[in-house]
């Protein structure tokens, strides 16, 4: 039999104990199963981010695959633990609105609100669920435990809106959504929608003070230090500097606006 | 058989080729184990702050875990490499402290010096035993050796002291020791010690500027930057922001003091 | 049979989706393989820095190891996906120079370039050969493939010079190639070279306005804050600080030169 494999996204970082007391935890009671980190570096309480990262990154993996993903800024609180799972995958975590878009992407079978105290920790901290609730769920999980077995089914759960691009006669309006590591700014405006608004015509990307024309292929074309426009792995349109950083070149921020016009 | 499980937590960080030579060398003693980083982000040297994390991380793991720990400000020099076993666990790395919490907690059974080059790398370098000496010595136990074959049991090694809370009065002084990722303060108040000198009495909480005159239930609880006191995950007292970092906002750094004040 | 493994070596970072995605593709062809992290903070497109942390890790993996290493400026441009089989081990990655020491080092077997399409993910996009073409051969190569499959053999690839100090009279004169995470300045003299150069004679290590002259045996040596020499677990000449970072107390940066003068 192939191992399990359990993914892990949280906003914790890696110089503390947290997540290691995670994994400690899975491991005491599945000590077969593979433990993968998707990132620890989500920006702190940032909801919104790790729904994205985890929506871009969860259907890599094997199918059955566990993810479990933690960004809570209301742990202990009102906000609900669950298990969601979709057609393919099981996520385990807050309520919150982490699942909106793997909901969507690959539709949601059935949710579960973790309500056994059976397959917590004992006794739960009131800021740490991830240690004692999160994980050992998805641990009893990954040994082939039914999803109902951890609570009451439920049918609403937290989902956030997209920010979609508006469109304003010749203008479409978008942002940007994500930073890379690279620097990339990394927009809403998605290639489908792009292409469909352009219509063929001449167009003019404008960001900051900056006005770029063309779409490149590369991160390679242009000379070091341009500044180009390209779609990106994710399918959203990005704008990156070769061999630099867009970011830093730019001076730009997660939200700043970025526009594309029609027929110029 | 279930896998061996062999724990990392060294101030390496994780740019350079320190962690992966170790991991690289216990792989190829025992390919068959399970490798789980810790942290490699102890603050250089702070031999203190890797013995409170690995004393609040390792009993999360399964029983018989081998944890590998290295802040080795006196690598090569005179400081005796050591295996250290507790009731459940293995410990291995320099004799400076490291494992004086675990100890406490899990209570030692056997302590070895590592004297046997058999199990070391050759030639073993002046800088980084963590590759030639502790890397091998923990993948060779992870393959069932018996501690006594590594060297000479010992019977004294360092402990470091911890630094308790002072009580002059009607005022209980303690310190910051430790500021996590999300610029939480955690102090050395332990939840018993703090409530047996309260004495059910109405108290106030000094920190900096600010006073704090009750205890919140989680993160969650106030306002959005309002400055809470509470007793966390590691069962001491932790100052924190709701949705912010406490370290910003008290411009706070380890080892500022903590006043509770009885009785106002 | 042991396990697979498969080593990752990018400049990546860790807080996007790039890395855990190729981890899943990985998993996904060969849900049984070993994933060990390298690093994945290489300086953005710094390929000679991924390659000499390279070529100091990778031999101490078991034999057959596959290595996966992507530092790749010219992703979906001109340079060739390859693989390099060497005597022992196995690196996949771009045609650029990061395979230059570790084929010195182990002896260069075979080169294939990666043109199977059969082996890649589809569509490829332009930007992310890593998730798309570098990971599944790894991962298809990890389930026992003959690196033909992947693509044609080829006889030239590319290599960096690599930057030897240079002797000007009772001068050695060389440079700072890596800066570690403690601040540690890893110098291109080698000890070989270091010792055949000063010929038992009195020596003058000189970097920026500091003066050292011996080398010392280890980081412990000397006063805290002391500057000193010595050689490192890599073999090359490494000025560091007591307890401190040799990078903030000399304000060094990488590419400053550093000067051996002997008979002093």
């Amino acid at each position: 039999m192939r191992p399990s494999i359990i993914t892990l996204l949280t906003d914790f970082g890696t110089k503390d104990y947290y997540v290691a007391s995670m994994k400690g935890v899975i491991l005491r009671i599945n000590p077969q199963c593979f433990l993968v980190d998707i990132t620890h570096q989500i920006s702190p309480q940032d909801i919104r981010e790790g729904a994205f990262l985890l929506a871009h990154t969860f259907s890599y993996f094997p199918k059955q695959t566990i993810h479990l993903a933690i960004v809570d800024p209301e742990v202990g609180g009102k906000r609900r633990p669950i298990l969601l799972k979709t057609r393919n995958y099981f996520f385990v975590g807050p309520d919150n609105g982490l699942f909106t878009w793997v909901g969507e992407k690959d539709g949601v079978d059935q949710v579960v609100e973790l309500t056994n105290p059976e397959y917590f920790l004992s006794p739960i901290s009131s800021t740490f669920h991830g240690r004692d609730i999160f994980a050992p769920v998805a641990a009893y999980l990954s040994l082939g435990m039914r999803p109902e077995s951890f609570g009451k089914r439920i049918n609403q759960w937290v989902t956030l809106d997209w920010k979609r691009p508006e469109e304003k006669g010749k203008r479409l309006i978008g942002e940007i959504i994500l930073i890379d590591h690279f620097g990339n700014l990394i927009t809403n405006v998605e290639k489908k929608r792009f292409f469909s608004f352009i219509k063929d015509q001449p167009f003019m990307i404008k960001i900051g003070k900056k006005r770029i024309s063309k779409l490149s292929q590369g991160y390679w074309e242009g000379k070091k230090g341009e500044v180009i426009a390209l779609f990106g792995s994710t399918d959203f349109l990005e704008i990156a500097v070769r061999e630099g950083s867009a970011q830093e070149r730019l001076k730009a921020e997660r939200g700043d606006p970025i526009l594309i016009e029609r027929g110029q």
